[in-house]
């Protein structure tokens, strides 16, 4: 069954800064994508913050399984209209992963309820990550951890609702830990939150980080599906067993 | 150590509703006061939606461990710099309990993330409470199993983040079940959703039910307190190891 | 992809009360493979107490992705070395599903570290299972709730830990509500418990609950497989690392 | 109110080993209970496995609140008959502190339903502890992080259940992390376990360390107590409501 997949992303460092032009040619978004579309079992779009409805209209989350989200500088440009539309697909089952600096994202802090807020340094320091849910599916594939050279270091606390399954946790050269990995579900949607990928490192073209991605994009389209039970809420004036 | 309480109530049904003030003659708030003016260890103000600020002023809230919250028919008149204030409160410590239809409230909806919504039924029909966690500290006291003889009720789906501890699940007479007594961490937040407590059945009067709210107050004023690793996010420039 | 699914029975109710023998003729395993035979994906076999080693030799587990278990009079009869081999091969990545009596099973005690006790009555009442996760896998197919005309109450407390998700919750007629339906992750296997299926009902016939199990062969079936990092444990003399 | 502590350990490297004699002159346990014997709200005991029924005869379970338990090249000889009465104890109600190598003793393995391995190596290295749940009362007083300048090495992956919450995480200066602090409930029982303390290093006395196991064992005794509901199982034969 093929999973469409949206690729979102701010789309501001990469035509502001040249260093990162230089990192991300085709943007953190193309290199996103291009990771997916190794992999047979994936349809891959991209949006952007610039385009119109930020890219993500109607039609466009409607036919969209999961969506991953990077941004930084301008999550407070995120329309309302597109957060609540984000927000509503969510709930309804679309998948969503959200990465690096995303933790601050509108949409994110809106699922978590809490400030999503960390400690960071931008030190390029050597970050490994460690599996520590070894029977997750988003693990698939990976060795017990694997080494990123340089990134940004993020740091606990995290404030985040404690994860409903916690699958990697990175060691940072300085001294830090960090919780990399955590899967959530929220309504009928699956939510991963991905720590890694600074705009300055090349982390979206390793390829631990490449698979990564993709598994946690086929976990999260994982759920029942538009056979599950309805989402009905609201009055039930009937009882369905006899009131004696 | 007297723990400081907050009993918010909307108060706009017992004004409005003769049948509703015949069974709440000192207001919904009123009833819940008086339950936790009861308990020793407990000291017991109240706030609500038409005072100044809704009642729950930035001293108001500096002076509160535990706030509980009852509304139903003007959610969206709280205003936004409240929701703010009480949401941030939270996080850094204050414990929330949220009663009945208050689980379509701001607050709520805005520390869990999704629409919390539910099915319901005005029937007056029994329900019965079953204690599925006897080892939490809000099952204190409790039999296995008690009977509100005549409530609304409300049925599954409900569209929350799993519990992090479920403790009372109810029974109802025409069929349903419902996680009537969930538990969530949020920051340093504790919060508790309490199901019963439709303003036409003198619920609030009940004992199991005051006792269940009592409960629930010391539970969710049992955090680290101020002694408690600082909530410091932000910038680390500094490296707690060396980088070598 | 084949999800190779056994069977396992302890086939004693049947051999010996002719009244358990005309409701499951063929075995209680008879009527639950019959369901999974059903489904194109699965691969059934299927094992019972009296066989050399119970039907679980090392060469059947071997070759088992799910293995699903109905014990109720014999549960001491489970020898050591078996125990200890399907216990193994649940941590190493076997699905595991719970049915019914299987609750006091020694495999169902061992990977749940309590007693796993419950309360229970043998009154043939109506049971209505709701499911309280639709975004669950295990939910596919089904409506928000449906009816087992009779059925044995089992009833809360149930002295298990608290599940990893809680996906169906059954009302009782008589005013019980038991966690019916509630999933676990131990070392690499997922495991089920699902609450219906006495011996002295249809149940193992009822289109939702052959839809249940069958959903939840294939839930346990979807761990990472053998691409998921190694479970190596033990020395590591050397260092990630370097040690500075 | 007092808590009652029993400090259990197997006392053996001490008695054999000349270089943890040195770090340890009045054992492992000596040291455990002089830090606990500093909060005036505790009354500490010892008890150690060669004493008559490794010191845990029925009364002394029946007067301990908490206990801690440190273990490592003996575990195999703690008696089957005790294993058991501790097992129900913890089930019914008392605290468990599981402390380092503790983490293949047979109460902790028999409670976590795992095989409860770990990867370790004996390096001498630093340790620096991470408080990712602030808001928990095991972190009262502690800074965001602290250093135990030597210690043994536990890695990942650690095959535990997934702790109901996770309060702190190592980062070992050869490149590993571990999650060292971790809560579970089973039955009434509050369980955490906590990595640090190898044989050859002063662990014990460190404030840090001492601090964290106070917080736990207040922690572990915070249950309902004796006023909650009964732990009551087996057969109800009367139906709490009328079967219609």
């Amino acid at each position: 069954m093929t999973i469409r997949v949206t690729v979102w992303n701010e789309h501001r460092h990469e035509r502001s800064d040249p260093a990162v032009a230089a990192v991300y040619p085709d943007g953190i978004h193309g290199a996103i994508a291009a990771g997916l579309r190794q992999e047979t079992d994936l349809e891959v779009a991209t949006a952007t913050l610039d385009e119109p409805e930020h890219g993500l209209g109607e039609a466009v989350l409607a036919n969209t399984d999961v969506l991953t989200w990077w941004g930084h500088l301008a999550h407070d440009e995120v329309r309302d209209d597109v957060l609540e539309r984000v927000h509503a697909r969510v709930l309804d089952g679309m998948g969503l992963i959200v990465l690096h600096s995303g933790h601050f994202s509108r949409i994110f802090r809106r699922l978590m309820g809490t400030t999503c807020d960390l400690t960071w340094r931008e030190s390029g320091e050597r970050e490994r990550l460690w599996v520590v849910d070894p029977s997750h599916p988003i693990a698939a594939g990976l060795e017990t951890s694997f080494v990123l050279p340089e990134e940004e270091m993020y740091g606990e606390p995290f404030d985040v609702p404690a994860p409903d399954r916690l699958v990697l946790v990175s060691w940072f050269q300085g001294g830090e830990i960090f919780r990399s990995g955590a899967c959530y579900q929220r309504g009928r949607g699956r939510i991963f939150y991905f720590r890694p990928g600074h705009e300055t490192h090349p982390t979206y073209f390793d390829t631990n980080v490449r698979r990564v991605i993709a598994n946690a994009v086929r976990w999260a389209a994982a759920g029942p599906g538009p056979g599950g039970p309805a989402r009905a809420f609201g009055h039930r004036p009937e009882a369905p067993e006899t009131l004696v």
